[in-house]
Formats: structure tokens, C-alpha cells, sequence
């Protein structure tokens, strides 16, 4: 399978290519805006998995990385994330769209979920796709930090919404790859605003409590 | 110390009641609106305790309850907690009040988190308290059928807020005598709606997934 990680030099990018490289044999694609930036950031992940690697990388523009992928992880900040699927749009065709991001706002009390006027971010990607892409939100409570660290043990739940129920089932079977994670459905993509409000109290109660830190979250 | 339920005969009044009732040595008062109500459940609340009750366990008035209560924990659904703790308001004085309840809507889709105009229910019962009663969030992510069961093992974490932090160090302390259970500081009373959202997760995913129900949440 063909995996593109749009904007795959960021934090979420890294920690998302790094646990795909190890774990994997799909083809992953590291995508930017800047063709240099995602050659830069391949060099990188490939000195920092050395011999771990299982799965071939490579990096290309966002759209160029996108083109003929069977899985499209849009890992770019929110307020991006519009411009960043109208980008590719032309390439996406039946992809899978994948949508990890959260607006977060913060103030003097903590970081708060930052509603999109859409529902979600989930769906602000949905409204951003062309028709017949069909989007899924996952990855959305997964710390960055932990992903980064290879050595870091996860144990933790991704919930995966969605309306196309083959589109959910390939990135469910893709998380079941993936050491320490557990794919669980969280029904359609209307779903996905709760599971997006749980980032922010993540950071919240990393920031509140003694000795938490890039915690992910589990549900029994 | 004396903790007041108020509402102790619903099923998040029961479930709590039973597991405080079962390891802690405090004088718990069943409220509700029926005294003959409140009678009733407490004395079915004995006898599925039997010779496991640790705690001390009477009936009242709501308002009877919270008199001279050390912490009263509204246990009625959001659309009945500002009745409920205005009825009682003489009687709260410097207690702690906890506020468990959640706001859930239910569409086609699923269950989404009906987030108040003032921000979270925690907050709605902040509003509703006189001056001076400090208002703490706590339990909105447990499942009573969890907790009513008593061989249930928990092995969940409950995120309390609140504003007064020798309100939220009581109410900490309160969970940590639990079995199962870990208290984590959520930070101010305003950080409450991302944890009340997910509570409407919780029920998505049981609906969503085979072999799931009564699910709680762990962070880590």
C-alpha cells in the first residue's frame, strides 16, 4: 500500500512516519509544500530508524506524494488543513483521507477544544475533499512525543470515525500493524468532535499532574 | 466526613453510593426527592451490600442530606441540576459540591456531547451554587452499570476540576480510597467540557465495537 503523509516534516508527520517505517512494509511517501524540506526530513527518519526500517521511504510535494497513494494522512496544523486537501485535490481520487489534526485553543485556565464551525476537523477535511474521496479522522490523541521516541511503548486506543465503512476498515487494519496500538471504530464521521476534544485534556492533564507526560489514552 | 448524594437512587447515585459504601468509612446520605424513595433505595443499596458495606448509609430529602454535608454530589441529570442545587442551597454552605453529570444528545449518527451555554454542566451547577460553595467536576466518564456491579474491576481514571483547590484535593482524596479508581487534576472548573465529551464517546464505542461495554477511560 501506498501511504502519503502530507506535511510529514512536522511533529505529527515524524512521529506517524517513524512508527509506519518500523512496524511496516507499505510504501510511505513524505510530503511538503517545499520538496527540500521533505528530502531533509526522509534523510532524518531514515538515520533515526537506521536497520529498523521495514517499509521503503521517500519524499516528494504534497501533491506529487498524494498522486496514486491508497492512503493520504493530512498532518498538517488545522488552519492549514483545508489548503493543504484543496492542494492535492486533483490527485486524491479514491484515497483514503486521513484526518489527525485538533484545534486547540489555550488560555489562562488550559487548552480547550476549539470547535470548528463544521462539527469537526474530521469534517472540515470532508468539506475540503472532492467528492468520492472518503475521509476518516484517527490518529487525532496520539502525543507526538511518544510517537517520536521509538523506545516509548504506547498502549494506547486510536478511535477511527467515518461514513465509508471500507475506507475505515483499511485504516483500522493499518493501525493493527502498528505496536501498542489499538484501532477501535467510533462510528460515523459525525463522531469525530469528541474524539478530538480528548487532545486537549491530554495536554491539560500533562501539564496539571506530576510525572505525565505525552499521554495518549486507553478505553476498557 | 459526610457526603450527601443527592439523587442517590438514579443509576450514577447507585453506582457511587455502592462502591462508597464498599471501602470508605464515611457517612454516606442517600437524598432524593421522596424520602420513601430515598428509603427504599437504600435499604436494596444494604442488602446488595451485605456484610461488604464499610460505610455507614442513610436516607433523606435532598435538602436533609446536604445539611451538615461535607461533600454533596449532585448525582440527577443536567436538565434537573440547577433545581436540584437550588433546592438545597440553604443547606450547602462551605461543602464541596461535585458535579458527575453529562449533557448527551443522540442523532442518527450517534451520541454527541450537548455542551451548555455556560460552557459545561460542571459549570451550569458553578451558576446554580450560592456564593462560597465550591463547585468540583468528578465521575462524568464512569458507567454506572460498571459501578454498580461490584465484582467489576475498574481500572479507570476520573479527571477532577474545580477552581477551590482545597475543594479538589478532598475530592481527590475521596477517589484515590477507591479501588480501581485514579484521580487526576483536570485543572481549573473551566477545563471540564473536553472530560463531560467523553462520556458520549464512551457509549459510541460500546455501541460501535464488539465485546465492548461499560467502557471507562485511562490515561497514560
Amino acid at each position: 500500500m501506498r501511504i502519503a503523509l502530507l506535511g510529514g516534516t512536522g511533529d505529527i508527520g515524524e512521529g506517524l512516519t517513524l512508527r509506519l517505517a518500523r512496524g511496516t512494509d507499505h510504501e510511505l511517501v513524505v510530503g511538503s509544500r517545499s520538496v527540500e524540506k521533505a528530502e531533509d526530513a526522509v534523510e532524518a527518519y531514515a538515520q533515526r530508524l537506521g536497520e529498523a526500517a521495514t517499509a521503503e521511504l521517500s519524499s516528494a510535494s504534497n501533491p506529487t506524494a498524494a498522486a496514486d497513494a491508497d492512503v493520504v494522512i493530512a498532518c498538517v496544523p488545522p488552519y492549514h488543513l483545508s489548503d493543504t486537501v484543496e492542494a492535492v485535490a486533483d490527485e486524491l481520487g479514491d484515497a483514503v483521507l486521513v484526518s489527525p489534526a485538533v484545534g486547540i485553543s489555550r488560555d489562562e485556565d488550559g487548552f480547550h477544544y476549539n470547535r470548528p464551525p463544521h462539527g469537526s476537523v474530521a469534517e472540515v477535511a470532508a468539506d475540503a475533499a472532492p467528492e468520492g474521496t472518503p475521509v476518516v479522522g484517527a490518529f487525532q490523541n496520539l502525543a507526538a512525543g511518544a510517537l517520536s521516541d521509538l523506545d516509548h511503548e504506547l498502549g494506547f486506543d486510536v478511535v477511527v470515525t467515518g461514513d465509508d465503512g471500507a475506507a475505515k476498515a483499511t485504516v483500522m487494519e493499518l493501525i493493527g500493524e502498528l505496536d501498542g496500538l489499538r484501532a477501535l471504530d467510533g462510528g460515523p464521521l459525525a463522531n469525530s468532535a469528541e474524539v478530538e476534544a480528548i487532545t486537549p485534556l491530554l495536554i491539560n492533564l500533562a501539564a496539571e499532574n506530576d510525572g505525565l507526560a505525552d499521554l495518549g489514552v486507553s478505553f476498557h
